[in-house]
């Protein structure tokens, strides 16, 4: 049994956004499962969802997407289920695994200005950019990592960020990213100081929902935060303490939640 | 006397651009006068500017507005007048000097990418940016040297230009600019392969007017374009050649031009 102040802390947690349940298992599986034929049983799943506060039938729905759209496989186990990562579920999960459990800064990595020329529309220029690009001005954009694939009468040379102003910061960094960041690290802040729950599906569910907010957010932009903005930024105060909680509330052993 | 071809040749040369009295005669004290006090006698100063085809009174009244605006003093000697940079002209003079003379590439010193956020227009982003710096796009621009005195909301990082494509290189140097460079280096050329001039004045003449479109087109950018473009471009090709001639072309002796 909780303390009804502890309960809050994490409910307020839990409220930092949305918490679709296919993504939430894919966060708990991706955290769970660290060999690729690890599996989480059907019991264990569905204790530590229910715990988060989504509903039983929610979570079947989102097992039976997930298996649709090849992410995950199932495998009867006696009267429950397991549930483990396909293969194509593991690939994805794994390439932004460094991203996601970084416990410092990225290293400050190549990252480059790109500049069209005059004949390009800036709606074409948008268009022919890297997703993760920062746009800073009609046919002036920001990059991190390598720039490839671009038209070949584009200018890219190599970006030395310096200090940069407010309104570069708010174009690599949205201001709602940024607040999004600041409610987690403020929620995961709380949570810390509260006294610590006392049972192991309530330790578990305080990891899954610092996890699956950090991966949220943390998965909506690429290095180029980091690099400009260096160690002070919201981003960057939010790794800190995620990375504290994640230390603070280990995984739990398999079969230990629905005991 | 020259032999036609060779006369022919010092005329395409003379016509490579504006022969402004005023001008010339500021491009002969600049060249001629090494030390500060050094002068040109009026006889000599008179022989050189009209060997190259300007009139007396043409020149009379270029001395008189250089008189007039302060970039050159007078002094009677005996029947004749001798001309010397003033105190400013010699300061103006000095300033350029060794982006006139430098005979190799100007070393790839630091060059900016300077932009500005998006409140500010374009118009008004023109009219902050140093003379000397290339707009690129409405609200970037990039400049040798140190930027100072731009907003404090511009954001200027270092510049490592690599290979710049074709528009960057007309933004940094326009064609009709490279066109009056080749000029240049193509009427230089024909009187370095031509029977050199016999006489102390012709020899000057030549040197004096390689000098002279050469300070007019130097003026006109600063190591922007060597940054960039590097030892191949127009502006490369013509400091080569132009530096062999005035290293074929001597300054004469004192005296030496209305002998």
């Amino acid at each position: 049994m909780q303390t009804p102040d502890t309960e809050r802390k994490i409910q307020q947690l839990a409220e930092c956004g949305p918490l679709k349940a296919w993504s939430v298992i894919v966060s708990v599986l991706g955290d769970f499962c660290i060999a690729r034929h690890d599996s989480i049983s059907g019991r264990d799943l569905n204790a530590l969802i229910e715990r988060i506060g989504l509903t039983a039938p929610t979570m079947r729905v989102a097992l039976h997407r997930l298996k649709r759209d090849g992410w995950i496989q199932t495998e009867k186990k006696g009267r429950d289920a397991a549930y483990r990562l396909s293969a194509m579920g593991w690939r994805e999960t794994q390439a932004v695994r460094d991203r996601i459990y970084a416990t410092g800064q990225p290293p400050a990595g190549p990252a480059q200005m790109i500049l069209a020329p005059p004949s390009v529309t800036a709606a074409d220029f948008a268009a022919a950019l890297p997703k993760t690009a920062a746009p800073l001005a009609p046919r002036t954009a920001i990059l991190a990592g390598p720039a490839s694939g671009l038209p070949p009468d584009y200018w890219i040379t190599p970006l030395d960020p310096g200090t940069a102003p407010a309104w570069v910061a708010d174009a690599v960094a949205a201001p709602d990213l940024r607040q999004d960041y600041t409610r987690l690290t403020n929620a995961v802040a709380d949570v810390l100081t509260a006294t610590p729950p006392q049972d192991s599906l309530s330790l578990s569910a305080v990891r899954v929902l610092t996890l699956h907010h950090w991966r949220r957010l943390r998965l909506r932009h690429d290095d180029l935060p980091d690099i400009l903005l260096g160690d002070d930024w919201e981003g960057a105060r939010a790794r800190q303490i995620v990375m504290t909680a994640l230390d603070r509330f280990p995984r739990p052993s398999p079969g230990d939640l629905a005991a």
